[in-house]
């Protein structure tokens, strides 16, 4: 039995559904799931042409042997690639794509295939909504981040010189597939950044799987069957939420835990991932929010500790000190956290915890309160 | 009584509700409602900041009067202005309307108010429905183009080398308001091609409203109840097609009625407004589209003639001859209407009729068979 066989034996497929109405769709987790799918996506739009957007690492790793599935499966394909990395989340490339797109001669009744982490999934997925008011768009994550996050809850977009993620749609997936085998290739830092979001939904809401990740955390890095369960709580976490708010009305702002402090050291450290990849952001973001939600008296001291301590042992930052280079000033990280929205009488909406899996959506939290606590994580304190 | 106070009273406001589920929205139809309408907006989103995005012309003419009405309601504004034509539905003033748009931290329970043609709607619509995912959008058309088609409906976007509005999102509106006051400084010729998108909603289905049209059209341009009327008939008409087929997957296609030769003509004639605006080019396309109906024995000679008399008599082109500078061979017209779709085996979809008020969807329409007809007609036959 070759290893490949093994592995397909050993690990059962798990389907993940996200009852969004008329636009509901199935998650498909496990390993070496990638020739199955296709025939699922064939089954989905019949005699379709297929765009396969994806970026340099994954169109030698991976595209091959999707096209290769597909064309198994009936479904003539084109490939455009993009550049690694979060400078591809721009004005020029998304230009650039959607006509190449339409240089493809893609309709409406084809598909946009995403084959990549977070960055080709937000960029092709945003350009699948508007290619012709709207084209149907297939997830395949390749990065953990992508499989338990950035792939589900219909999320696109691109940033702008104002900031991340600004200029984008709610386009949902009429299908994600997560081939969990497809992390076998993913850097080992990659692979930790992504953890982070997995972690982060033990925090939200579920004490029991942050237990388990403790636990587990190895063999989810290692591969096997641990990691699939892994990918399938978490996607199952946000698919959760995304039913309860599509639109981010509400509840769904849950998932923004740790975000708010993530997205000021990324734009600090210019989205620089030699220096800080969004993984890591969040990782030190999910710290300071159960150290900031300690100082306020919301969390018991040792909640915060176990937070911080988890992620050391992965091997991911927990604290300002930790970015390479330094983040600057108090100051500049509120400035930075609040630059592309209007402060409301000075006050933040931040995520906050009374504990592990107690998160909470706490609107009107003081600047100045926030920058006194920056201050004495700066200060070491 | 001032001339103001008297159209006020003279005229009644109409409202016709786009009854699309969570996307419902009304179009207010009238004189003199710009102050009027302020008071809905501010009672639509009560302390909203609004960018009202308009051109250079509508600016100087209406820009100012809009903008007191609204501060007096309670609004603040910002203002965005393009460059007045077709070029500005461009990939590069799409990126800098976005821009402007969060330089002005315009934010989710902010407003885009859209004041002027098709042209503004269209751009300012699309960068509407990705600004943050998504704001609310106010249409207040300007053209009578606008005032009876591009504003209701929800098709916004922008247009690519590959061709024109390939690049959009379906964003319903939250309100339309037709002052159709402000239509009195529209040049004649602009009023004349809107006028061309007035007819054919008689001619798609209702053939009533096209007899009205032949005895009325005199005084739809020179303003008064008449105007109001044309343009509530052409709202109601447009409204309820939509709410059949939002997302045009049928029936919404009926909306196209003289557009794949429209098209055609505005690329072969580089969207070159001097030669021909839009609504010139469908009144070409829908005098075609009967005598192409006529040609193929689907509909009476006599129809296809009063609809070409009505246009002519309006003071419409209505012949491939009356494009200033020519619009190039047959295949020349064939290829331009094919270029961004594929071809399935030869043929087209097109919209053609069995008489006045009988258009339907004809899909199959043998490529060869249009190039044909294209060639008789060029000859004058
Ligand atoms: N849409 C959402 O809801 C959402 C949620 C969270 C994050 N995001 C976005 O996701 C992006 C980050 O995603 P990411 O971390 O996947 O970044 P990424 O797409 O840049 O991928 C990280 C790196 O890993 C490489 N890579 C990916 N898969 C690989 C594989 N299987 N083998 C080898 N290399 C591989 C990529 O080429 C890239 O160099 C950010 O832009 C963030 O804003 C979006
Ligand atoms: N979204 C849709 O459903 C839809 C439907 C039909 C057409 N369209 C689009 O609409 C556009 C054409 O619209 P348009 O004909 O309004 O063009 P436009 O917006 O370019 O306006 C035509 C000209 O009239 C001027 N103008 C407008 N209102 C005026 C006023 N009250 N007084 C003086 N000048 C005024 C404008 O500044 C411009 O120079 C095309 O891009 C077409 O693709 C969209």
């Amino acid at each position: 039995m070759t290893k490949q066989a093994a592995d397909a034996a050993r690990v059962e497929r798990i389907l993940v559904p996200v009852p969004l109405g008329e636009r509901a769709y199935d998650i498909l987790i496990g390993r070496h799931q990638l020739c199955e799918a296709a025939g699922v996506i064939a089954e989905l739009a019949p005699g379709a042409r297929a765009a396969i957007v994806t970026d340099d690492n994954l169109a030698e790793l991976h595209a091959p042997a999707l096209e290769s599935c597909l064309h198994q499966a009936g479904i003539a394909t084109t490939r455009l690639t993009i550049r690694p990395g979060e400078a591809s989340k721009s004005y020029a490339c998304f230009v650039e794509l959607c006509d190449g797109l339409l240089a493809a001669k893609i309709e409406r009744n084809d598909l946009v295939i995403a084959l990549g982490g977070g960055v080709v999934g937000d960029l092709s997925g945003f350009a699948a909504s508007v290619l012709r008011r709207g084209v149907r768009f297939v997830q395949i994550p390749t990065s953990l981040l992508a499989q338990v996050d950035s792939s589900v809850g219909g999320k696109t977009g691109i940033n702008s010189g104002h900031g991340k993620n600004l200029i984008g749609a709610f386009h949902q997936p009429a299908l994600v597939i997560c081939d969990t085998a497809l992390l076998d290739t993913l850097s080992e830092r990659e692979f930790k950044a992504g953890y982070a979001e997995v972690v982060k939904y033990g925090l939200i809401d579920d004490a029991a799987f942050f237990d388990w990740c403790e636990a587990n955390w190895r063999r989810v890095i290692a591969g096997g069957p641990e990691r699939d369960h892994a990918v399938a709580t978490a996607c199952r976490a946000k698919a959760a939420i995304v039913v309860r708010d599509e639109r981010e009305d509400g509840d769904r702002a849950l998932l923004n835990l740790g975000h708010t402090f993530a997205h000021a050291l990324e734009r600090l450290t210019a989205y620089n991932s030699r220096r800080l990849v969004h993984g890591e952001a969040v990782a030190i973001g999910l710290a300071l929010a159960f150290r900031f939600s300690q100082r306020l008296g919301l969390c018991p001291g040792q909640d915060a500790g176990r937070v911080a301590a988890h992620l050391t042992s992965v091997g991911l930052p927990s604290r300002l000190q930790d970015v390479p280079g330094g983040t600057g000033s108090a100051a500049e990280i509120v400035e930075a956290m609040t630059q592309d929205k209007k402060v409301k009488r000075g006050a933040l909406t931040f995520i906050l915890a009374h504990g592990i899996g107690k998160s909470f959506i706490a609107p009107g939290v003081p600047a100045d309160e926030v920058r006194r606590f920056i201050e004495s994580e700066l200060a070491g304190a």
